[in-house]
């Protein structure tokens, strides 16, 4: 199946000079979110997960399936005022304007094998913080996967020593 | 299972005087987590669904393991600014503050048989907003679904005529 033909590209959003790549029509044809979440699940077991972690709030959209058809949990990533106990959290830069991410301070575990899903692969900015969140929890991150990936910001790089999966790509 | 123990009650969070019912243990336990998506999709096969709708961000929690699994298509229904095309939107009051839902004017089929599913029924304002755009849109909803219902903020009545499950309840 060709992911792409179920994407919108809709120019000048959310700001002028980004070509946004929109996956709601892809979502809404139920045999091409189906087909896409079990790519991601045959990808999740590859990598041996134990766990998805996913960021606000497209990150939900394809983890949480992989998560409840591999029956291993699903942890968020949030921004802040979401979580109510005790977070670890990071700030940094992101493609446009910053962000602020938190995770619950007991939701990885020592040694815990950890697989980060999100929708889009730009910079690799929300990722590279989730790693780190992950990291200083102690979990092991085995795997970064994406419906898609923008070449040309060079996410991959940023990634560097990971196993990145991304379905479908764009310059 | 009882889904019960695996959720953490929060005295005030966000705000004096608010119990919040925290649903990330029983998302971090894999068991958990697809045995409350399975119940969701029992539900959403009982009614006939041909589509599933979420709001933003924890609708996408649960709605898209079911979409996921049942091959039918998911629907976001998003907060200002989120989505790149023609939108119908509805500004409304809840719990605490007001909110503005926003849904792609083309995502729901004159006729089509659409399942609302969130994790929490409190006072109902957000699913009752999203009952609106959906039928304006040519919907039907034959059924609304949420993991967790506050009975005492009467929610449930507020979606009189509709077909609402929920998981658990609390008073």
């Amino acid at each position: 199946m060709d992911l792409k033909n179920y994407i919108a590209t809709i120019p000048d959003f959310p700001q002028a000079g980004i070509l946004f790549r929109d996956i709601t029509p892809l979502m809404a044809d139920g045999e091409a979110f189906a087909y896409a979440c079990n790519e991601l699940i045959d990808f999740a077991r590859q990598v041996g997960a134990e766990v998805v972690v996913g960021p606000e709030s497209r990150g939900f959209i394809f983890g949480c399936p992989v998560s409840s058809e591999l029956k291993i949990g699903f942890v968020p990533v949030r921004k802040p005022g979401k979580l109510p106990r005790e977070t670890v959290s990071l700030k940094y830069d992101l493609e446009y304007g910053s962000n602020e991410l938190h995770m619950h301070a007991d939701s990885i575990k020592k040694g815990q094998k950890v697989l980060i899903i999100d929708d889009l692969l730009a910079t690799g900015g929300t990722v590279d913080a989730t790693i780190k969140l992950v990291e200083a929890m102690g979990g092991e991150v085995v795997g970064c996967a994406f419906l898609i990936e923008l070449t040309g910001l060079k996410g991959r790089e940023a990634l560097k020593g990971y196993n990145v999966k991304s379905l479908m790509s764009y310059e």
